[in-house]
Formats: C-alpha cells, structure tokens, sequence
C-alpha cells in the first residue's frame, strides 16, 4: 500500500484569462518533478480547489496525474461539503491515477460537525474509498479542528493512512503521534512547524513553502533524519519569514507572486482573492531573495 | 425596484433517495405560499445549498421560482466562493424569475476576507446582477463577520437593497439600522432576535422557524407594526423554545422533523448532516405542540 | 426587600496623584444624586476596581455609601477571585449601607470555571451575604459566560435578585427573562442594547453612557414604560455613538474624559489605562455635543 | 546579571484551614530543592496568586526566598493590573531575595490592551525594577497574546531577560527565538510543548509537571543538551499525558491532588476552586503511576 513520507508541495492552480492554464501547469510541474520533493498535492486550499467547477476539478486532477505518472506520487484533495460527493471525487481521483486522497472535512455546518457526525463522515468515505484516504485538518479555513481523540480513533481504520494537520497545535501533534498506530503518517501542514513536527516523530509535511523552496524543505527532513538537529533548527529558523509571506501575510497571492520571483508561472488567484500589489511584490521578492541567501 | 418586507421562510430542500424531491418540494411550497409569509427564500443554509450540485441549484430554483410566480416573491440564495460563479447564479436565477438575490461572503480563505475584499466582492456582485442584492452576513457558519461599517458603505450601491443577519448582535444590527440609508432593509436572520430587531425598525426576517411557524412570526411583526409591543414581546419570549430546537440545537435535521410534525414533507437532510433519532424527535414533538399551545 | 429597577450609573473611579480622590468624587456625586438617575454602582468594571487596593476598595464603598444615603440607592461590585474575600467584601458592603452587591464570576482560572464551579461560588456568596446579590455577566473583560440555563437555576435562590448582562447577547437576555422568576430583574449592561432589553421586559440598565447621560437613559425607559415604542428607539439610536465612544472605543479614558466635558472632574485612569490624547478628545467633544443636539 | 535557564517549577501555595500553610510548604520545598530543578517560581498561575491577599503574597515571597537562598534562584509572580502594584511587588520581591520578576499582563480589560499600552507597561515596570523581568505570557487565562513582534521589541530592553510562554504557539516560540538577542531567554510554559522549545532553541522551562517529575522534567533538557534526540522525543511523549492531567484535564486541584500522590503536601485549592472528587483522584493515581513506570 501507498505509504505518505516526505515533502509535498500542495500546487496552486494557474488561471489564464479565468480558465486553468494548462501549459503553464505543466511547465510548472516540470520543476516540481525534477526536485527533490516527494511528492505533489493537488487541489489543497493553495490550489483554489473551492473555487473550482466540477468540470474543472476533473481536468485538473487528470493533467497532474498523468503528468506525474512513474516520477512522483500525487495526492488529490476531494473533501465537499456532503459525503456522497466526497466519494465520486475519491472513485474520480483512483481512476485518473492517484494515490491518495487528502479529505478536508465538511465544515459550513460548524455546530453540527461534532465528532460523532465527522467519524461517521470519515469512516463512510473510507470505506467507499478505493484509495487510502488521508485527513486534513485546517481549522484556520474550516472553523473546525480535528481532535487527537478523534484522529486516533479514525487511525484504526485501514484505510486512512495519514493526517496533514495545518493547525499548527504542536501539543495536538505530539498527541496524535503518541496515539495513533505507529503506520499512520501525520504531516506537518506549513513549513512553519516543520522541523518542531518532525522531531516528534511526523513522517514529513505538505507545505505552501515547498512550492517555492522545495529542495531547502526536503533538506530539513535529511537534516532531521540524520540527526543534524542544530542546523535542521537554523534551516527551520530562517524559512519562518518566507513561509509567513507565501501563507498568512500573503496567502494564496502571496504564493502565485513568489513563483513568478523564481521563474516559473504564477497568474492571478480568482477573485475576490486579490493578487499582489507593487509595493507588496518588492517586500516579497526581498525576503525571497534573503531567504535564498541564508538558506544556501 | 422590488422591496423587501415582511416574514420569509428560508425553506429546506426536500430530498428522497439522494435526490432533490420534487414533487414534495411543491407540496411543502402550496403550504407556504398559502400561509401569510410575505416570501420565500430558497437555497439559504437550511436549503444545504453546500450540498447541492450547480445542476441541481438550477433545478432547485427553476422549481420555486415557477410555482411561486404571482404569489409570492422569491429570493434565490446565491453566493459562491469566487465573483464569477456568484455573478452567473445571479443570472440565472433572475432568468427563472426571482426578485433579489442573497448573497453570502465567500468565506474559505477567511484571512483574506477583509472589508476590502468583501467590499470589492460585493460591489461588483452588484454591478453585474440583473436583480437587486441582499447582503447575508452568516457568521455562525461562514466565519465571516459584515462590519456595520462595511455594510453601511455597500447600503448606498443602488443595487444593494438589504441585509440578513444571522448573527443576532443587537448592537451591529441598532448601527446598521442608524447608519443606513432609509430604504435599505434590515433583516433579522433567525426567529429568536425578530422582535429586538423589528422594535429598532428591522424591515422583516428571514427565518427558519417560518417554515414551521409562518402565522406566528408574520404576527408577530403584525402586532409591532401595530404598537402592540406587550403582546409582540409576549409571543416573541414564547417562541424561542420552538427556534432554538430547529437552529442551533438541531439544525437542518430539527427543521426537516418539525416539518414532518406539522404535515409537511421532511425527509432526511444530506449526509453527513443527520436525521433527528427517536428521542430528540419526542422531545421536538413536545416543544412544537407546547408552542403551538402557548403561542394560540 | 431590596428591588432592582431603573438606571443606574457605574460609576468611575477618581485619582488624583494616583489616590482617589474624594473631594472630586463627593463632587461628582452631588450630579449623579440629582439626576433622574436610580441608583448608583460603585467599584464595577468603569470604576476600575481591579486596579484598587483592599483598603482602598474600603474608603470608596464608605464613601459613596455615606453620601447616598437617603437619597439614592447604592450597588457595590465585590467579586473576587476567592469566594471567601467576595464574602468578606459583602460583609464590608452591607456594613457600609450599600443595599445589594454586584458579583462578577471569577475568571482568572477559565478553564475551571463550568458551571458545576460557578453555581457553587454564587450560591455560597448568597448564602454568607447579608445583602442581595446581582449576579454580574461580563464577557468581554472577564472570558466568562454566565448561561441563560445558569442563571435561570441561580434565580430561584431568594438572595440573588438579578443580573447585570453585560455581554449583549440579545437572545440570551430574552431566555433568561423568560426562564427566570417575575421578581427576577435583569439589567441591561450597556446603553448600546437598553432600549432591546427594556422592551423584552428588562428592569433596567447599569450603563457607563448613564455618568455622561443620566437623564437621557431614564428617559428612553420612560419612553418604553409609557408605550411610546417610536420615541424609545429614536433616542436608542441616537444614544450608540455616544455609548460607543465612552466603551469599546476608548474605554475607561473616554468616559473620564466625557466627565470632563460635561464639567464633572475625570482624571486619569490608573496605568497602564491610558487618559484620551488631543486628538481623541476633541473626536470625542464632537460626538458628546452632537449627541446632547440630537437627544434634546 | 542573574540568567535564566533549566527547568522550572512553578509551585502550587498549600492552604490548611483556607491560610498559607508555611510548614507544609517548608516540607515541598525540601523536596524540589534537593531535586535536579535549576529553580523555583513562586506566585505563578499555580501558585494561585490571584487569589492571595497582599499581605499573604508577602508572606509566601519571604517564605520560599529564604528557604531556597543558596541552594536554588527564585523567580516571583509579581503581575498585577495596575502598573504601580506591579513596581511596588518587584521592589518586594527584590528586597526578600529574588532573583527575578515574571510579570503577567493586566488583563481585565482586554480590548484596552493593545501593543502600544503593553509595551508601556513593561517598559516602565522594567526601568522601575532592581531585579530583572521575565514576560509572561499566559493567553489561555489572561485572555492576552503578546505577540513576537511586541516581545522582540522589549527584548531589546537589558532589564527584560526573557519569557515564560505558556501558550503553546510554536511557532510564535520560534519567532521569538529567531527575532530576540541571543541572551534572551524564552522559556516554555508548559510541559507538553518543552521539547519542541528546547528543539528550536529554549532555554529551559516553567512547568507544572515539575513540581511532581522534576528529574523527568530536567532529564529532558539535559537530553537535548546532549544531542539525544531520539531519547528526548519519547520522554516527551511520554510526559503528555501526566502534564495534560495536572493543567488542562484538572488544573490546580490535579497538580495538589498529584503531590499528595508523590509524598508532599496538596490540600485543596482556595474556592471557588475543587479538589479533585474520588473518581477523578484514583484516575490521577493511575496516570501518575504510568508515567513513572514508562519515565524510568
């Protein structure tokens, strides 16, 4: 079976004239294919995925998958808002070649969503899933938090391998790590709490930053691997600013104006997310730049 | 130019085996647009409009629009995480023959949603929307809070006819009300703050217990309207009991029971919202009768 | 007994070189006892009682005590984190001649405080003191939320006659009126939801804007209890800017600074609370004169 | 200059008939003192400091700095709302012997403390002070972040050495880390997240889980000091569990329940505080015992 280790990168999605601008996609991917990341998530919240037609979901889990084919493993984010529709876009995902499924939970819903309601939402679409299915817990996005109780219990089932845990609650982490069965992966879901995830024992992580800094997110984990704690600390240290730009000072804008810093494609998110403005995409090329240097 | 007023029920969408329920969606309307509801408000948060395919909210609204023709207005719940996908429900929803359009912030990536995005969104929802616009702030589920000073900035688009607030402050809802231009429309988002909102000069609600109690609220503001606040008050007191139990308390599976205790189809909500059990169903049971008593 | 109605003003603290300053206060004092005013609160939240020492606490409540006698009625705020020292100042109070005590939960230790914990501490408050006590909700400065479903069970103790909610949760009032006993007086915490209080049948309001508008917040409960619903609202909305001005928007400063606008002595607030700067003060003599034309 | 580093313990204030039981404390003390803890903090949250009279708080800061003078540095709470008692406690706790202040934020009222007024506060509490100060940041009961932009801006200040950081936030912690002088200290405030800190930079901690396992507690950093990582991360997993019974699970009725397991003295906390009921206590005993046998 698939087993979740590494650095991903979770993609955004170019537009073009509002359309996903495939070409550029597929240049883009060439970069990410040939780094030392371990793999590619598509469709996560960098990717816009909420703001994608059904249409659309299906083209864009297609180009990847096929593109990635026999380099790296791919990753499709299929969690909506019912259970049912989860479960096509799992089947829709297995068919189009991935390896697995990251499952935001439903969450416009917030009072409803209490555990009893997300184990049964879990535990169905995993059953339903012909791929392993990984939760995603994003309370920033979601208003909802994944609780280490639940996530321990849900790691039981077979077929849920993983958790990308984007809160960032380090106690939560530890206690997911010391609860779950020593197989199920927990990925850090920001380059932010990287290093403090892996030393408790994360598998590794998906993160913005990995878009941008794929090969210096890689090496924190092989630094952690072989025991190079002091310079795994420097490296987590001195990528905390740039992480911060491409996620909560920025966002999904912040990160399409950073991948146009390093040559590949960017584009503008749809609206009403708002693309970079002048004054802000100089402070931004500054701390790529800076980040670049130390980071050496 | 349409203009809102009065009581509105924000009616669920009825569902049997997976599927929208047509036939028991017009029964339920023959009910509600018999009743002295002033309108109906289709795909709100108790429709799981966030359930619903694109292909099924055009069914969805097809069907109301068209039974409600000549009876009663409708206002078509239409808001999208991105502009574009907004501005075309706009279309089609005034091409079925709505009156207004509700319309919810997009509300994923929630750090990014401040008032100058949201104030960007909503103008340009505005200005591309055949029908008029009324603002849905929605905190309890969105997230997302509509500022009084956002909300009194967008009141003077011409286009920007009213709000619903769900979010039951008093104190924004007194602002917006002062702040306001005379004939934008304020309306009380849920049954349990219609009279504190229709004393400080709300012009109606939108309100889940409308579904299952259309007479009472639409009396209720009857007797504000007449000056008769001690009874106003006296019913309002006596139907918070009833409104808790289909809103917070058991959310869109509470309303689909009490919709099948007084008559009307009600079936199961979308997974992974769940139906009412045996118990919560008895102690429903209990509340809508003791209201019904209580508010003769 | 003692019966809780009427508006009443919290009043602040005076210093002068860093101690109260009494001569100031008695000043102060001779205004609020001459207005229409009901009653005054010394040592609430505006009187920065967190900032005062045991033995100043003492000099205060005597003070105020003393010179109210037999002209209006006196609240004093006790709550402590210890129950026994809340007992104690209940004690001090009553001694003193206050005739009911304002008990705020404690708060420091959130996590703890369930309402198996609060229940307890009032009902041991109410049990030990030889005056009334009005409980006292203040979320926004303690974290605590008093419930409807608690305060309805505290109601029933004979010693506890009331509640100032100061949290404006519209919804939560209205429950706890209609759950708790007739004599049970609930009392409006801010001028921003008198007016919504007042017409769900609150007894009346403990209000900062109540030092600066006296006369003012008397009349918008005249105007309730004569039916004169238009009227009330009119003066509701035309009160919140002024409210806003000596609460959330600057505080304990403002209010010390509106006192001096209206020719009453204000002072500083205890550091690190900061006095009003130029600009704000002439922001804020703009509103008070704007507010004293439209309230006429 | 005094430097902060090591392990902490942040001791409970035992109470025989509701007064500081001096002797009983002379007794723990022994125990932590002849312990491998680098110090002793007293008047922390767990000292339940905000429930102490003035003149008890004196009386326990003379206590514990004359029994601890030689052997070990003791930190004093000395955190009140107003500026003044702060300065006026640091002058007290200076004069008995200690070696340095932890200073909490006012926080009652909360939206008055933004970061102009806190870095106000701090700056002058710490110009004002023979001893050096520690920031305390305690948001889970102060209601209060101080974030890393404030906290690297006072810890430019030579008289403000450090932080104890209790709310987990790691990567608020590395931001800090990353952002202060080298000489800063930051302390974790917590034992679930000590390893992390200490991973990212730490320099020790304040941990309730050290006043019942302070070699366990100081095995851990002496394990990181020396590069075992691997040994580091399952003691720290190993931690969670007792530390989450003696904070969040049951706070400080757990932690006095917790000594009287280990052989020292607890009694009850003050009220509105409980100790720990039968049930709860036997389920500690369990814990306590576990984490002994697996901490070997």
């Amino acid at each position: 079976m698939f087993k979740l280790h590494g650095i991903y990168a979770p993609i955004p999605t170019p537009f073009k004239d509002n359309k996903i601008a495939l070409d550029e996609l597929a240049g883009n991917m060439e970069f990410w294919l040939a780094s030392q990341l371990e793999g590619i998530v598509v469709m996560g919240s960098n990717g816009e995925f909420i703001m994608l037609s059904p249409e659309e979901k299906c083209q864009l889990i297609t180009a990847v998958c096929t593109q990635a084919k026999g380099k790296k493993p791919v990753v499709v984010g299929t969690g909506c808002e019912s259970t049912q529709e989860t479960i096509e876009f799992n089947h829709f995902a297995a068919g189009a070649g991935a390896d697995a499924a990251l499952v935001l939970s439903p969450n416009y819903f917030k009072k409803a969503m209490n555990d009893t309601v997300l184990k049964k939402f879990y535990l169905e679409v995993a059953e339903a899933s012909p791929i392993p299915i990984i939760l995603y817990n994003m309370p920033g996005n979601s208003g909802i938090n994944l609780s280490a109780k639940l996530v321990a219990e849900l790691a039981d089932h077979p077929n849920i391998i993983g958790i990308k845990d984007s809160g960032g609650n380090i106690v939560q982490i530890a206690e997911i790590i010391h609860s779950a069965p020593d197989d199920f992966a927990v990925f850090a879901g920001s380059a932010s709490f990287l290093f403090a995830s892996l030393a408790l024992g994360a598998a590794g992580g998906t993160l913005a930053l990995a878009n941008v800094f794929p090969n210096e997110c890689a090496r924190l984990q092989e630094l952690v691997d072989k025991g190079k704690f002091a310079e795994a600390k420097e490296l987590q240290l001195n990528l905390i600013e740039a992480n911060n730009a491409v996620t909560t000072r920025w966002g999904v804008g912040g990160l399409k104006a950073a991948l146009e810093l390093i040559g590949l494609y960017g584009g503008e998110p749809r609206k009403p997310l708002m693309p970079l403005g002048d004054e802000d995409r100089e402070l931004l090329a500054a701390i790529i730049k800076h980040t670049q240097e130390v980071c050496r």
